[in-house]
């Protein structure tokens, strides 16, 4: 299993081959329409293939590169209440700069009026002179510069400019300080100190839609029941969803309590229920509840009489462009349930589930980002996260204040870059990306490892007894992989001084050198005073696979000895699940993860749920399953990190995934793990991938970019669109180099020849 | 001239005879009641001597330390207008923490009603356990522990705590992050990361009056004349102020339009004048404008009949402690112009000038603060405009991007705990400090010495043809006195490793050694490319003096071969006036500069100066005293930076001073310079200091701390409440040492004998 060192090398080399992947890039990333409009289906979302070149320039809201993200984030995570009571972060929550410049040197072919619009008040400048206070300006033909710049401090300072040649987009420059001074005669400084980044846009592109009135799209939804109770009623959406209660009808003014349910048991705990809204109604035909909520059940309590109730569903109208099914219909429902899960938690950001925190969490984002590649591939839905995470300088904190979040965001880069080629995003982002490694280093203990200090969370997972002591060999190895997404970066955004990729391979080489115990034959969690404990678990181990640390002999040691040893203390949250069943399926066991899928998540579903959890432990069944943090409905039965069987039957059974940035090369490895057929579409910044697999055929659609379909045959296979290429005993590839769709006919390997193509 | 190695050794000792005199300040820094309230005399402010211990507790709001300054400066800052157009700051704006915990843990006597109000929306637990919101809690006698979490954008989040056993005041604790996170089980995490602050106040003790409400006093005033213009009137009131036109008695509606001047030429002339007001007005009994303004003449503009106009004079209410009089009146005349000149610009913060910047600057402010010490002695004004020159970090570039502005406001630290003892406030910024600092260490060059690298202003003064190449000898030495500053303020606050003392000692060698020129005997003004350049300036050789850096043959040479020497370059800004003035002062040459106060400044009067300027050229008359950045109405006619005869007067004629921090130690030593008589009032946070000195006669009404009367006298002089004791020839010293008037019958002495007083 090579494929992680070689897509290093292909990352850390910088190929120029891949310079050109932005602008196809940008296609796939065109932001969609603001919010409170129609649909998914009808939200009018640039297609992949949309050609970008040689379109009329169109105005934008611009704003400084992350403050939307920042702004609208404090926004999202106060929203949070226990019980009615706020219950806002327990970290820094940073603003966007409340003073901005936007500059832009630009020629007008004609005369034109530009007409300018503002989040906050503004001040204008053209060619350096200060112009009165205007909404249209008129601009003599010929080159100039505009400055606007702009003060506000509850929203996001940003602009709208329109004329026929002059709009505003992301060609713009911004800057929290112009330090342009003037002397004592009048002139201008030079402005040699000033640091510009290019603006930020989102498709806001209506100017009397400003930024800070963006709103998730929402529609009505009914009650599938809804029971008369004592003094009101109990709901049942059917499944789980997020909205707005709805009343019609209403006959008189007065209070109404709602008690919100993930389970019919919480709705009717008034008691214990973890969140419900008293609020106050008053007579009319329609009465919307202020607050947006997640609930299966509600429960209404109230005097007053009432027609009928309803909900206002509210969603991101994200097009879903993933798609997957086989001849299993108990996969093809976990497939359905985690893509919903996933849509649920998808919002103005990743959250981590939709009922209780409603916060961005690096960890859970991390999966987000990585089963977004596989069912929205929505960019902007992962810069913004990003950028939401990391808040502003000065850093104070680790991500969320814990230690493997903060490398879970540098390792949400790595793979942002590899999926979608965005060198833009990495560019701007890098000195933000710099203060946080900045942050890590001044952190670290005198072997140059990472350790919990005063302040610092160290998570890594909900498992009893999980000893946070001393140096941990699992947070070394996200280290490691977050200095060398610093090199990796370092290197798009020209930094040719720094020592990322030093540092880089001397962890690596310490990491593995002390932690890993060959009695054992597995990496030890924990080192103390410098000396090893007798801890042997999973999380370091799956890492080593998963980043590709480990020799061939270690993998195998590894796998046996620890990933499919039953006396080594088992994963019980879906979070980890997720790593675990990756990295077997990195090392070709797709049957074993199979059957533990449909295990651990058909348990889920044995047991009702509409929506992947939190956490599931098989031995607990009915309220067992609804508690957590010691109370009894704490445990949240939305969390994004349920939803993993969308990434892992995407990239391990459909088998696509990028080689180089933004998919300029792929690879699609179509694995049934014992399945009949599979098949399913798999998005890229190009176009979808379609793939279709059953025991005798292999059908491909491929994308512009270069490709390779790679499979195992009992015989020789044909292929009529293109030569086969045999790799190996049994092991075979064929290259995609054109669109279109590639069929091949051959016999299914058995199950450890097919597990050789993951070695590659 | 020892005294200021002696203070600085007093300084850097950290004696612990000073801690005492922090709780002596607070009386004296005691904020007034919010603004809105009475004139100047009536504002309610603790006297100077008020007890502090054994008072009933008292609630004011609070907040995190600093914010409300970096809150209220973005408002200030932002009401600049140029003819009408916004004209926002060019440095970067910050915006207070928008998420903030406020944290006590108390002991209840009793069972008490708490009541609670906040800007912004918050969350309360109690002992650790969430609580339902409510504006009123009741709490249970005996030991509790409160949080506050309070978000707000806009505003600061602060609150307002009363119960008869709890109310928020200073002891309470802040923090931006509180990082207290729960485990799986419900368990809280220890905080043991979480940076706790002070929690600031001023004095908002009633909770209807939150802090964003805060404005500056206002009384009618009406203008002292009224001349009918074309379609119009102009309005003089006699001198420069600042306020709100009041229109009286408007008939009908439509627009008016101001154009203001500070003098009678800038009000006529609409095309040039740097401030006016396009305005819509309504028909009715009085209309007051919605922004106030700087002026002596507004020039009314509109076809609406208007019975009469006015004006709200908006200023700051501060008592004036102060006071001199002399048996010159025109110093007296000229005392009474600088005092009102920076009490107009003595506002929210000490601002430049009142007409066009109205922004803080380091600079200006250092001085101003040196004034407030002999004027109002109000700390929190000072602290305030230090918070808001400082911003939030990262540190991006110099304070004002000025590089010399960076090292004034360590200065300014430096004086504020000299003249107030105020060790908490250091305490509280220090970290601040180091950071500012930091930024400064790293753009050392190779020399470790400060150069303006790209983005940083090198200011020093406007004069024409100042060369600001290379290494300057100015810079160097006000960041010597920086690191000096950061030393004492590292011992105060705990820090014991910072290596700010040794870098002090190191930077002062080099730069004497480097910079000093023996064939000139005078400091060379750069250097560049490590050779000295030809210039020899006032600038470098009187801070040398003032810092007391040279030793007694450096002082005397650069008495006569720069600072008497008329071929070196002068001054010409009341700005650099001020050191060039108090550096003769620091060598004993009242006489001489006695002389020079009267030419200058009374050459300001008899230009018809009713505040006084920016800048001023004798050589300039009529409008040519108007100009300034290439605009004819440019010049700022009520600055700040002019009325440093204020400070000179209190500190080097009636010769009043500290000589460890918070005066618990001072030194008293009038000095005639040539006048028949002086007498004074020099505030200090234990009372009001009086001096009345004649020609044979000194009388001094001492305050309770350690002071030292120190005179020259021809004969034996005569004390009836205290041993005169004989310091040299014709040098005398009588210990102050128990509050009370001293009298001192004496013979003045030769001019010569006096200016020893001053060496010592």
């Amino acid at each position: 299993m090579k494929k992680g060192l070689f897509l290093l090398f292909v990352l850390l080399s910088g190929a120029p081959a891949y310079a050109q992947t932005p602008s196809a890039h940008v296609a796939a990333a065109a932001p969609r329409a603001a919010a409170g409009g129609p649909a998914p289906a009808a939200a009018p979302v640039a297609t992949a293939s949309a050609p970008v070149a040689g379109a009329a320039p169109r105005a934008s809201w611009i704003w400084y590169p992350g403050d939307f993200a920042i702004w609208l984030s404090a926004e999202v995570e106060n929203r949070r209440a226990e019980r009615g009571a706020f219950f806002p972060p327990f970290w820094k929550l940073d603003n966007p700069y409340i003073l901005v410049d936007f500059h832009k040197s630009f020629v007008l072919p004609f005369a034109e009026d530009v007409h300018i619009f503002s989040e906050g008040q503004y001040n204008l400048k053209l060619d350096g002179r200060m112009q009165p206070s205007s909404s249209v300006v008129h601009i003599d033909a010929g080159p100039h510069d505009i400055d606007l710049k702009v003060f506000c401090r509850d929203r996001v300072p940003a602009i709208f400019v329109s004329a026929p040649d002059l709009v505003s987009d992301s060609t713009w420059r911004v800057t929290c300080e112009d330090k342009e001074w003037i002397d004592a005669t009048g002139k201008v400084s030079d402005k040699s100190g000033t640091v510009w980044m290019p603006a930020e846009s989102w498709g806001f592109s209506d100017p009397a839609a400003t930024p800070s009135q963006y709103k998730l799209a929402t529609q009505p939804i009914s009650p599938v029941s809804v029971v008369r109770q004592s003094n009101g009623w109990l709901l049942d959406f059917g499944r789980e969803t997020f909205g707005y209660v709805v009343l019609h009808g209403v006959h008189g003014n007065g209070p109404l309590h709602l008690y919100y349910g993930e389970s019919r048991e919480e709705a009717l705990s008034t008691d214990s229920c973890e969140t419900l809204d008293h609020l106050q109604v008053s007579a009319g035909e329609r009465w919307v509840a202020p607050v947006s909520r997640a609930f299966r059940y509600v429960h209404l309590q109230t005097d007053l009489a009432i027609d009928s109730v309803s909900a206002l569903y509210e969603y991101n109208p994200l097009p879903i462009r993933g798609a997957f099914r086989c001849s299993d219909t108990l996969l093809n429902r976990i497939w359905d349930v985690a893509s919903y899960t996933l849509h649920l938690a998808t919002r103005e950001f990743f959250l981590d589930g939709i009922k209780r925190d409603r916060w961005i969490w690096s960890g859970d984002a991390y999966q987000s980002d990585l089963m977004n590649y596989y069912l929205f591939f929505d960019s902007s839905e992962v810069t913004r996260t990003l950028y939401a995470l990391r808040g502003k300088d000065p850093v104070t904190s680790h991500v969320n204040t814990i230690l493997d979040y903060t490398f879970y965001w540098f390792m949400g880069i790595y793979d942002y870059y590899l999926y979608t080629g965005d060198a833009s995003f990495i560019r701007t982002c890098y000195p933000r990306m710099v203060t946080l490694m900045d942050y890590v280093l001044g952190r670290r203990d005198a072997n140059g490892m990472v350790q919990g200090l005063p302040g610092d969370w160290v998570f890594i997972d909900w498992a009893d007894g999980l000893s946070k002591k001393g140096a941990l060999s699992f947070e070394q190895l996200l280290f490691c992989r977050s200095l060398e997404t610093m090199d990796m970066c370092a290197r798009l955004a020209g930094d040719t001084i720094s020592l990322y990729g030093t540092l880089a391979r001397r962890l690596r080489t310490d990491v593995l050198s002390r932690f890993w115990d060959p009695s054992r034959g597995a990496l030890v969690h924990n080192m103390m005073d410098g000396h090893l404990t007798a801890t042997v678990n999973r999380y370091a181990n799956m890492f080593g696979v998963l980043l590709n640390y480990f020799s061939p002999a270690q993998r195998t040691s590894v796998l046996h000895r620890v990933l499919l040893n039953d006396s080594i203390a088992p994963i019980t949250t879906p979070y980890m699940q997720f790593y675990a069943q990756e990295a077997l399926c990195a090392l070709g066991h797709q049957d074993d993860v199979l059957q533990q899928i449909k295990a651990y998540w058909g348990g889920m579903l044995h047991e009702g749920a509409t929506t992947f959890w939190e956490k599931y432990d098989p031995a607990e069944h009915g309220v067992q399953d609804y508690a957590l943090y010691g109370r009894p409905y704490g445990r949240s039965l939305c969390h994004a990190w349920g939803a993993s069987p969308l990434y892992l039957l995407g990239k391990y059974y459909l088998g696509v995934r990028p080689l180089t940035p933004g998919y300029a090369s792929y690879l699609v490895c179509p694995t049934l793990g014992g399945l009949s057929w599979i098949t399913g579409t798999v998005p890229t910044p190009h176009g979808d991938i379609q793939v279709y697999c059953n025991r005798s055929e292999l059908r491909v659609t491929a994308v512009p970019g270069h490709g390779v379909l790679r499979f195992a045959s009992r015989s020789l296979p044909r292929c009529a669109e293109g030569p086969v290429r045999k790799m190996g005993e049994g092991l075979y590839e064929v290259d995609l180099d054109k669109a279109g769709t590639y069929t091949v006919y051959y016999e299914v390997a058995d199950k450890d020849v097919v597990a050789k193509l993951w070695e590659r």
